[in-house]
């Protein structure tokens, strides 16, 4: 198998493991954040930086690079890593998600989704397997199926429903991936939304395509943080995770705050991805040791202390709160540039520190004081 | 004497030399280009990318510091070096120029100049001795004179008259500078248009001071690049440049197409500042040896060749000009990034070819093959 995962070490009080996987770009050490690159970016990060916080990992997002420069052209450029100047391990989505907020212009059928571009208003429709040639033609090491999302809230019969497409897109997604399955690693996405019965009927129907197409390398699960208080999605997570494999990697998409990875990771989680870090970077935010900072407020005028004194990034280093502010103030691009460095510094970092509390047995100890702190309070 | 200037190589046919200037931050190797960092930033640029491309000093403009955050928050901080986390040296100009352009709330009398602040509408009122007590505030290596720098078109009396008031402004200045000339060189600038005499009489009143107030560590050319054809420019300024000690420093300001500096270096200038290589790039336009590129244009979509072959630069060897332009059509903050690092360090490039070229005695060989180059028609 191209994709190997191995879990290293597994925590005695929780479901929290630390494992490596492989893939063709480089081995991926989880539990892991992934920052986001939506249309080939890290938005205002450089690759250079992107090393400095050692992103082992990016996400970057099928629906805009589809649309602009479109999935052709990364083909021709030799894909995206080489596209985008990244050498590291790559997962796209699969661009549902985004399809799915388009309400307006979204028509479903049991073949696919028609959908208007928000680029030039062309209509456009997607199958599962043309979904699959548009990943294949990105070329990520990791790709996901094309799945249903529904919204919150939705009647139990839209996420049922929901569950049995995604399961029949699924397979299509994985006729047409056969070819590719040594390259990329297909993660099928579990949905049924916050109804435990359907989330484990969601997981069957994933493991019975098994017979037919082989081991799935992990797997995604959808349908969280989606306007849902993040205690109701703790209340099925665990088990959701408990029910998948445990010799695979399970990806919580779309979710990227400071307490939810850390608890997360002891519910049986892998992997996550966010823009949350740059998205509140840009806003002039920083994650800390002391809860979240809006560094426009007035009390960080004269205060030349660093931002985080208990984070040595570079930005830490060498920055006070006083010049950030100056420029987040100024609307300098200086500011969205060092707070979304130092939030991705801080999200990788933690994620490392977690990775080591459970090498060395000490995740219940880490989740504990982690709780205790100023800083718990960032959901 | 601080400042020590340092010819080390004079050209034989043209008035270009290579130099050292020693500063409390550092020596600058001259000619040498300064990028432009208003607000305490170099839009876009992190300090290590400064360092990366090898900037020796960078302009910081006292007007925009003084109106936010205040001379008086950089100087609690430690001065600018340590505000902005920039260890080499540093130039502010007076903030004359900009408070100049703020016609509508500007009054000029003989004493100072009051004005309206952009960012509040609370009025101002700037004296030689205040200005310079905002830029030792500052603490930059070295500092503008408050000067006059009268618009293009402006009559022959006008400009004679900013001579006369520019140097009655220099007096003042070198007086309230007396206690700082150890630790902050002080620039006298010559002013009078494109009109020769004035020109030299600005040079016989700022003089004419030294007997006063000691040598005069390094000059400023203003009033040049307003909006006048470059080869109006070229007539005077040779003559200019000759009529200055030639021991010490000749700092164009504002002026910063790659031709205009090849071609003032011969004509006896050390220094160049100028936002363009930074305002450009945001804007999605490169230098390049092929001439000016716009990356908005469509013939770049499937260009998978460098950003400039003959360059260097991280972004000539990481990226595409196919990607560059995909960052520049999507506004990514990216693309604003790579153009203006990669806009900065052809300039400063540039200048040490120059350098090196004088150094080794085939500056006009230089200056020969850059003028039959495609890269010739960027003034």
């Amino acid at each position: 198998m191209a994709f190997e995962f191995n879990v290293i070490a597994q925590d005695s009080g929780s479901q929290a493991k630390a494992a490596t996987f492989t893939t063709p770009h480089g081995t991926i050490e989880t539990p892991c954040f992934m920052p986001v690159g939506t249309r080939a970016t890290v938005k205002g990060i450089t690759v250079d930086e992107l090393e400095e916080v050692d992103a082992q990992i990016i996400l970057s997002n099928t629906y805009h690079l589809y649309l602009r420069p479109g999935a052709e052209l990364i083909a021709e450029a030799g894909g995206l890593h080489a596209f985008m100047n990244w050498n590291r391990p790559i997962l796209t989505d699969s661009g549902g998600f985004q399809v799915f907020s388009l309400k307006d212009t979204l028509k479903l059928t049991r073949e696919g989704l028609s959908f208007a571009s928000i680029v030039d208003g062309t209509k456009h429709f997607w199958t599962p397997a043309s979904n699959m040639d548009i990943q294949h033609k990105l070329g990520a090491d990791i790709i996901m199926q094309l799945d249903q999302c529904p919204p919150i809230p939705s009647t139990r019969d839209e996420v049922a429903s929901a569950v049995g497409l995604s399961a029949h897109w699924l397979e299509g997604c994985l006729q047409a991936h056969e070819p590719h399955r040594e390259r990329q690693a297909l993660f099928p996405i579990v949905q049924g939304g916050i109804e435990l019965d359907l989330r484990l009927e969601s997981i069957e129907r994933i493991m019975q395509l098994e017979e037919r197409f082989g081991t799935h390398p992990g797997f995604g699960i959808g349908g969280y943080s989606v306007g849902e208080p993040h205690e109701v999605m703790f209340e099925t997570l665990p088990k959701v995770a408990a029910a998948l494999p445990q010799d695979r990697p399970h990806y919580l998409m779309g979710v990227g705050n400071p307490t939810t990875l850390v608890r997360a990771v002891g519910m049986g989680i892998d992997m996550f991805d966010c823009v949350l870090p740059t998205r509140t970077g840009r806003m002039g935010t920083a994650f800390s040791s002391e809860g979240r900072l809006n560094l426009r407020n007035a009390r960080f005028a004269h205060d030349f202390t660093p931002l985080d004194p208990e984070c040595d990034c570079k930005v830490c280093r060498g920055y006070t709160r006083s010049y950030l502010r100056h420029l987040v103030k100024s609307d300098e691009m200086l500011g969205a540039i060092l707070l979304s460095y130092h939030n991705l510094y801080y999200l990788l970092n933690l994620m490392r520190k977690v990775r080591e509390a459970i090498i060395e047995g000490r995740y219940g100890e880490f989740l504990e004081s982690w709780m205790a702190s100023p800083a718990a309070d960032d959901y």
